[in-house]
């Protein structure tokens, strides 16, 4: 692992929620020999689900066969990919080839949905708990879950904790930990209200109108 | 605030730390009413300090004449432009105009060098103190420092509890909690290593290894 490129893909793709790929990949690119690449079924700027913000896909599907880290990274762009076959296919493959496979937030949705969760524990964005149950994973409300190669982590920011649990195993617990020292990870939230058990009812109806506010809500269309 | 577009002018460079940038953004573009804007010295791809991401500047310093608030992220690429005037003169007309100006990790440095910081507080990445204070800040060990309208911020990671802080001052706690539910910002490190007071010899002369192989470490030649 040492002496040889680690390639890892990050999955891209329209109305993906930036942080999720970004908090993961400010972690392993760090990483010793580390070799990322971004790749989407539409090569070249990814809007991001508030669309200010596009992340470069240099790659296609198709120029990717392999990974020894798999990376899916959730937004509310996961929801017209979930009846891609061309993408669930490709997710498949690569993770025949893959060490680890992983996803952050609605992330898990696609995995599932290729097949690769069935019967086994996962999370994904607490809201998105009941659709993940309907793809055949087992939801649990863990930040970072472990199944195997598989690792799953919750919502958004929970990519950098899992991340870093990804660096400890394939690097060791210095490296992890030296890459944490280097991203000044301390975190001092200003508030307590990161899960849905600690926020109240008020707060709970703000992040609802907060988020049919964003431009590509209508993605959520199906869901309530 | 409420009635009409909020400005969110994200500075975007060569060797830019993407988390830098995305981490605040994650947490700003949820406002109600943003519009944030990608601007750089050289529009088009910004290529992040590791190189294999890339994030898109959509308009140039001279398209954005104003801001209702400043941010600017760090990273390697924050040294060439410490001597850049071109750059400090925009930092220097844009803040002239906001309401808030902000940075996180070494985007302080650009602040500072433009003669903004002069004698106040201010914070960046924990190895960057002495430079900070070379160009004439008080650099402080604090995650988030606030000085009037100046807001600081610490190493790569710090700017997401920057930024949340920042929504409380601009559109008030129920929000900002909001925002902290919807991105699930709950977190729980694996180790506690994210300063430097908390990390033993060892882990630092790893992250001072993992640091020197950055395809970008050139552009800290100056520095020890």
């Amino acid at each position: 692992m040492y002496d040889c490129r680690m390639d890892i893909v990050i999955l891209l793709f329209d109305a993906v929620t930036a942080l999720d790929a970004v908090g993961p990949y400010e972690v392993v690119s760090r990483l010793p020999a580390a070799n990322v690449r971004f790749a989407s079924p539409t090569p070249g700027l990814q809007r991001t689900d508030n669309r200010f913000l596009a992340l470069q896909a240099y790659e296609s599907l198709a120029d990717v066969t392999s990974a020894d880290i798999l990376l899916v990274p959730g937004g509310f762009g996961t929801r017209p990919l979930v009846g891609n076959e061309d993408v669930l296919a490709w997710i498949r493959a690569i993770d025949a080839t893959t060490q680890w496979t992983t996803s952050v937030c609605t992330g898990s949705l696609l995995l599932a949905a290729a097949g690769l969760l069935d019967g086994l524990e996962a999370t994904t964005h607490w809201t998105a708990y009941e659709l993940l149950e309907s793809l055949g994973a087992r939801p649990t409300a863990r930040r970072v879950v472990e199944q195997g190669k598989y690792i799953t982590a919750a919502g958004v920011s929970a990519g950098i904790d899992m991340a870093l649990r990804l660096a400890e195993i394939v690097s060791g617990p210095v490296v992890a930990q030296a890459i944490q020292l280097m991203i000044e990870y301390d975190p001092q939230p200003p508030f307590d209200s990161g899960a849905p058990d600690k926020a109240g009812a008020e707060i709970h109806a703000k992040m609802r109108e907060l988020r049919a506010a964003s431009p590509t809500a209508h993605l959520l269309r199906a869901e309530s």
